[in-house]
């Protein structure tokens, strides 16, 4: 009986338990419902069986070799730009210590991966590259350093896939930490930014900058009590989404602040220019009174300065809505924003929003030391998973063909039983430092491995046959021309091989579509 | 009282307790031991907050500049490799849904760091690349892949940070998947590996070579019962450790195998040499009538011949002891260890075992595919950790100065007032993709700007000063020689700036420990 009920469709099994449940009396009830329960608990299991179906785990993504091979490249055109400025890179841990994440990031924490407690330290998935970096100088009492980081991240957010937004990505994170004269390191972090985003070819960009302390400013000045300034920041950086009027009814009516206060901000977080704006706000009668503000001002015109030096101020926009949500911030704050995309296909990812954010946070390394020592820091972070995202698109809208791979050579063969022959040859290609490859089987047909080369991109082929061997010789033949010479199969045709890798033109465009795309680990 | 109490000395507040205790009525106890518990909580939490100590987690590890300088040398030489091998690259997330782990890992599976459920699916750290390798082959239905993979892993171990065990680490993976013709791959994996070892300059190598097939072959010859086969191999593989004696008492005594099957194993696992041995093995009777064993040992022959037409066979030794933990392997399995420090330095690191491992796994992607379709794999992982320590060593020992950035140019001044100057000349440097630095300071001493140089190997100084600037020109100083020449400052000047690094001879030697020690991301 009990193993037909074990056997039984699951609506079979539902309608014997509700028949007993109706004819038995109440003291079997609780039995026929645990039994009802382990029916039920059996069901999924068997079904969970059967259904598995591999997969990443959600706001994660694998990366397949050609993914990867936009990503190096993207990569490689930002380190490059940060060994430019002369900087050193530093790694850590991918989990911290869930003490040295906590209190450091407001509202955002529930975001944070905690480890399970197997025992031990508690432990929690790094949400930025910053914290652990703050950490890293305060452990190592290191007071000065010019370092980048590059690193994934992990944040339990809602992920957006297609506008790049994941649980687990990357951030390519560049600071300068240590005592300076003002502005100095602030303009050359946005120097960066703007020879990165150039590099990138992304399109046009903008890069919004404002200062805490101006914003702490206005703020004072329009009469918003120190206990709401946090509140009104954050509704103020909403700017971007919203219109003022919705702003300004958030401020009111959610965060309390009196309707002549909000007006007042909305005449000045609506203001956006360069030079000129920051001279008339010095001008200004109720700012230019409020010390920080009057501080915030000054060190801007001075960053603009340094900004025409470099010659970059005309990506610049003195922006008093950028707030940024992180609040550790203590000066200048920027934002790079994609604000056109040249190209026709990828007209949808207008809406990237921004890519690179940063600023100063001159108190954070102090909250890790003992004696609350500060190291005042500047830097910023790029999310390189918005940009993945339109390198991607860009690269499959223009079909070039992306090469996975850098082989040079394909050793080859048209008749059988030259496997033993393949194999010293690509042996002493690869001891040449040559890449070379060889298909791994005994006797593979000669069509298929010129083939191979086609869809690979290998641009020359290696070919010793019956004929060759009797004439000790290796035949080298241009895979797009098909043209073939012979060398000589003694030591020095890796030499044919070097030479005739660098005439090759087929060598020469593939190299082109390398030059866009390598890797360059 | 209460007041006096909270803030009395540990010492007091326990006698002041003891008394009460002793003095007290039964029903007081509690309340009198509950007060304890909150003073020493509140004791505990105060100090707690006085002692935080910023620090990376247990078997955890930040990397200085310096050590990122020696990492990333190890990792391009490495990368090199693969690629001269036609190797493509993937990446996977660090964290894989803990299903996909369960029931991979045997007895190891304690070691998983598994996260917090903190809503949604259930996640654990990864901790191989290996079966992320598979799941990623089977969930895109991959049959044919040559790729490489270079992350972090993650166990619960016990660390011995002395000898390169970490709880974080770095693996090194590199895998043929698909249908080919027998030990060809293998082959290939065995040359990288010669390569890598030889690249890396580690001293003296071996790598063992053993096949599953002939351990089970020569189990079942012995009379080992199947149920008790793995056990005699995690037996087995101690064999490096331990003396013979005391495996066989382990198999005897804890394993439960009957003496004669141990005296039986013992005879073929001490056994170890080349192609002699080999055949030596086709001719025995009780294993020749293995079919896996037989199966095993003509592979293994054919390995040795192909190893032999690749040149590497001499440092190849077929050791039947070797056994390999992981039950996921299915054929060929090997283990490259270093048997000797040329450096009297290092010497305490002769016992730093093995560093690379691996073997075919012809199952574990059929584990992950709805329809249990299989994918021949081989491959294997690079234990980086290891082989870095010994780096670090080395590097320590040499006290060769390591450079940590790849400046070429400091754009100085000698007097007061030229940092308008500087910065026009430093970002036309870097708009011609020169690496270039100068000091965060409005007027830094030139002493200080040199001494810089000299500190961080920048081989050239870009000088702008008031004679400089009235003649139109800047003046570029060797920083090793202190020859001096005048340039232009108008366009071309960076023309004279490029000329100059050709030639100067502090380039030419930061260039040679570059060589050694650069970054090559």
């Amino acid at each position: 009986m009990s193993g037909l009920r074990r056997t039984a469709a699951p609506a079979w099994t539902l309608l014997r338990a509700l028949r007993a449940f109706s004819a038995r009396p109440r003291d079997r009830i609780v039995e026929t419902v645990g039994k009802l329960l382990q029916t039920k608990a059996q069901l999924e299991t068997e079904e969970g069986k059967k259904s598995f179906v591999p997969k990443t785990p959600k706001g994660t993504q694998d990366f397949s070799p050609k993914q990867m091979a936009i990503r190096e490249k993207v990569f490689s055109t930002i380190i490059n730009c940060f060994k430019r400025h002369g900087a050193e890179v530093i790694d850590t841990p991918v989990f911290e210590l869930t003490e040295t994440l906590t209190g450091k990031y407001g509202e955002d924490s529930k975001l944070i991966y905690d480890l399970k407690d197997q025992g031990g330290e508690l432990l929690s998935l790094r949400y930025d590259l910053t914290v652990p970096f703050a950490r890293y100088l305060a452990m190592n009492k290191i007071t000065n350093i010019k370092r980048y980081h590059i690193a994934k991240v992990y944040r339990r957010d809602n992920p957006v896939m297609t506008r790049g937004r994941y649980r687990e990505f990357c951030q390519c994170d560049f600071d300068i930490a240590g005592q300076c004269d003002p502005m100095i390191p602030d303009a050359e972090c946005l120097k960066i930014i703007h020879e990165i985003l150039s590099a990138l070819q992304l399109g046009n960009f903008l890069i919004k900058v404002n200062d805490r302390r101006i914003l702490s400013g206005v703020f004072a000045a329009c009469g918003v009590p120190e206990s709401k300034l946090q509140a009104a920041c954050s509704t103020v950086d909403k700017l971007n989404k919203m219109t003022w009027e919705d702003v300004k009814n958030e401020m009111v009516g959610e965060k309390g602040l009196a309707p002549e206060a909000a007006d007042h901000i909305g005449e000045y977080v609506q203001l956006r220019g360069g030079l000129d704006l920051i001279e008339q706000l010095l001008q200004d009668p109720r700012l230019s009174q409020n010390k920080l503000a009057g501080e915030g001002l000054r060190d801007m015109k001075l960053l603009f300065e340094y900004l025409m030096l470099f010659g970059i101020v005309d990506k610049i926009s003195f922006d008093l809505s950028l707030a940024r949500g992180l609040n550790y911030y203590t000066g200048v704050i920027y934002e790079a924003v994609l604000i056109q995309q040249q190209n026709d296909h990828v007209k949808e990812l207008v809406d990237v929003g921004s890519v690179v954010g940063g600023g100063r946070y001159d108190g954070l390394v102090g909250m890790f030391d003992s004696k609350k020592k500060k190291v005042p820091c500047v830097g910023f972070s790029i999310g390189i998973e918005r940009i993945f995202s339109i390198m991607n698109c860009k690269a499959e809208a223009s079909k070039e063909k992306i090469r996975t791979t850098e082989t040079q050579v394909l050793v080859a063969a048209p008749q059988k039983h030259f496997l033993a022959a393949r194999m010293k040859l690509i042996s002493e290609l690869w001891d040449a430092g040559i890449k070379a490859e060889m298909l791994y089987r005994e006797n593979p047909k000669l069509l298929k491995q010129l083939h191979y080369c086609e869809d690979t991109g290998i641009p020359l082929a290696a070919i010793i046959g019956e004929q060759e061997l009797k004439d000790g010789v290796v035949k080298l033949r241009d895979v797009a021309t098909r043209q073939e010479v012979r060398t000589l199969a003694c030591q020095s045709w890796v030499r044919g091989v070097q030479r005739m890798l660098q005439k090759s033109t087929y060598c020469k465009s593939s190299k082109h579509s390398l030059g866009l795309l390598r890797s360059s680990w």
